[in-house]
């Protein structure tokens, strides 16, 4: 996003401004936006979870349909059909991959909770009485790292806490309303893990086996963050397990230095580009921080389009980037590219399965451990942005793989 | 173990003969032995999970000590010490690796149950109702491995049910007794799946540090047999996730080819020498069953006592296999190497963590990643095995990591 857009904050800014922030949040811009890229204005708020359009589709008839019912109902009770990718094998894949992380999940839906959705995880143990000394942050920051890594994640980021980023409330199933979005006292980091999305699988979305993709995500976070923030607990801190809850994950993955902000709503990584889920584990473990990466993804998908034109229900948005979403789903004042969720999700409902087509077409959806791949991807970041993107679409490097060719391979 | 060896079976085999087995396992000796090396005398007995030496360690006062429940309590509520892989950040790290695996084992700890070491892990949702056509063993066998590997399995390979190696009944931890050993009826086959455990943490043997290859191998095989037995169940097939419970790993694993009987009581692979734990998927699914594989194992362990040599409390036999092991912890009347598991857990228990030396120091426990390892591991199938042994004592291939080493290396 242009620097030139950044605004100015408000002389008069209200000492009780509804936004919900508290005293360190008050004023809706920070230091190190600029590096970040973030463009926040007057209008800010921050976003409350009930608002989200998943959530909208448990209490907001505009959104619950048949359709979105039998979404959610799919993934232990799919109805298969005859097109290639929707198959009995397919789905079942599909709901397999998304075993462990709804173990996870379920495990608080009596009281209304779903645990790396409305909620963090539950801690295993508590926090150990004992704490480590920390003697050098940049050290101990490394050595976190290399643990995240060990316990599954691909990349790991460092960066502080960033109320403006928070929930204003979760959701809470049980009464369909908000419920406070409250974690420990004196947290101050947040350690952003990604974990990269299967790519073979990701280029038959749409398709209910692409869904493999997303749900093997999900199991694989539950997976590492419960074991990160264990780790951390047995070295006397404290520390929180986050998935989609709490939190949005895409400005504490770009404050963390581990992407830049993409057209298609994602996070647009140099190790596998827009193809990562991200959690985040809150934490008073003092550590470096690390900031913010530009490689040219913001140029980029100033010339680049490919995603708006791709996406079925049109809901990513074309030009510039804007400070309002288009309905009540998106974060309001910050200026960026904002899609409509409410096609969005219309559109995964009617299809039965979750859709990333934008993650698939994006020309940053490449197997980087190819050498002209990497070399692409640095030139893609220069004045020769347009050159490789007429390359990429002349080549077609982005067509949708056959699930039934992706089953092919499994079996031969 | 040599062929020479195998008895015949006894003329007047008794229709009641104590040993539990059902009517198609009466017989002592079944087709299959002589390609897996299994030598099954008269005396063979199933082995009943009480007699385990972890169970006998709750129910059994010759094995259970202070030092036996401070092991067990150790991995939650650790008693650091100064020694080099028994700091605060040793255990802390272990005992994180084991989160995943523990939530799974403790669910059901309240009704006698624990999942994946007494009890299967339990279904996250039934069969489908509707099953999938099976046209071809052959190429769903290879499609079935291939959904293990994409859910975290190293190696996999599929052989049919043998009650022989099944407990004759599991352990009930509420009333620390038998309690049957039941599964669904009309299973016929088992997957058998192999997760290798980290290389350069099992170089760090012994440590509490090293448990984390331990712990990990657990947590990872938790979240890959419920994932894997839920895409069966998912095809509309019955699918039990079992980790070290209901049956013993070793025999299933050499009978499905993935690796032969070591000296130091471990499957040795070709992929991860004897760096692998082992995790069962018992099935009614159809399909194509793989054969025993020997690359000359038995062969080299008859002239290696290395991990005999190294283990502190001496528990691993030298010499030939014998038919019985030297007490009730092991199995009656097959043929093998046999260790003393009550020498072994003792050392465990003074320790105050798992051992593996005998994993670290075997000839076998390569980065088979590297050519001439792989190159040394095929000439020691060979009648060159005694060069490559002495080469290997000679350039001390297998001398044990500092723990403080590898801590170095993550925060360097």
């Amino acid at each position: 996003m242009p620097d030139s857009k950044e605004p100015q904050p408000p002389r008069n800014w209200p000492q009780n401004h509804p936004s919900g922030l508290d005293d360190v949040s008050r004023r809706y811009r920070r230091e190190g936006d600029k590096a970040a890229d973030f463009v926040v204005t007057e209008n800010f708020e921050q976003f409350n979870q009930i608002d989200d359009v998943f959530r909208r589709s448990q209490w907001d008839d505009s959104i619950r349909t048949e359709n979105s019912e039998q979404f959610y109902r799919s993934h232990v009770l799919p109805k298969p059909r005859k097109g290639d990718g929707f198959t009995q094998r397919d789905f079942a894949f599909r709901n397999a991959s998304w075993t462990l992380a709804n173990i996870f999940s379920d495990r608080g839906e009596e009281e209304g909770r779903r645990e790396g959705f409305l909620d963090p995880l539950d801690p295993y143990f508590p926090k150990a009485e004992q704490k480590i000394e920390v003697e050098d942050p940049t050290r101990i920051a490394r050595e976190i790292k290399n643990i995240c890594k060990f316990f599954g994640a691909h990349i790991v980021g460092i960066t502080n806490i960033d109320k403006r980023w928070h929930y204003q409330n979760r959701y809470d199933l049980k009464n369909q309303g908000d419920r406070p979005n409250d974690l420990p006292d004196g947290l101050t980091n947040v350690i952003v893990i990604g974990h990269a999305m299967d790519y073979d699988l990701v280029q038959t979305y749409p398709s209910a086996l692409a869904g493999a993709s997303c749900g093997s995500g999900y199991s694989h976070e539950a997976a590492s963050v419960v074991q990160i923030s264990q780790y951390i607990r047995n070295l006397g801190y404290e520390a929180v397990s986050s998935m989609n809850d709490t939190a949005l994950a895409v400005p504490y993955a770009i404050k963390a230095g581990l992407g830049e902000y993409g057209r298609n709503q994602l996070v647009i990584t140099p190790e596998f580009g827009p193809r990562v889920r991200f959690s985040k584990i809150f934490t008073d473990l003092p550590m470096a921080l690390d900031q913010p990466k530009k490689f040219g993804i913001t140029e980029f998908c100033n010339i680049c389009e490919r995603c708006a034109d791709a996406c079925p229900p049109k809901a990513i948005p074309r030009g510039q980037p804007t400070e309002f979403g288009p309905n009540k789903s998106s974060i309001r004042g910050v200026v960026k590219w904002t899609a409509d969720c409410e096609k969005c999700f219309g559109y995964w409902a009617r299809m039965g399965s979750d859709c990333a087509i934008c993650m698939r077409v994006c020309p940053f959806n490449k197997d980087f451990s190819k050498w002209y791949y990497r070399l692409a991807r640095n030139l893609a970041g220069t004045r020769l942005r347009k050159l490789i993107l007429v390359l990429d679409s002349r080549l077609k490097l982005n067509k949708r793989v056959k699930p039934s060719g992706w089953w092919g391979k499994q079996g031969d």
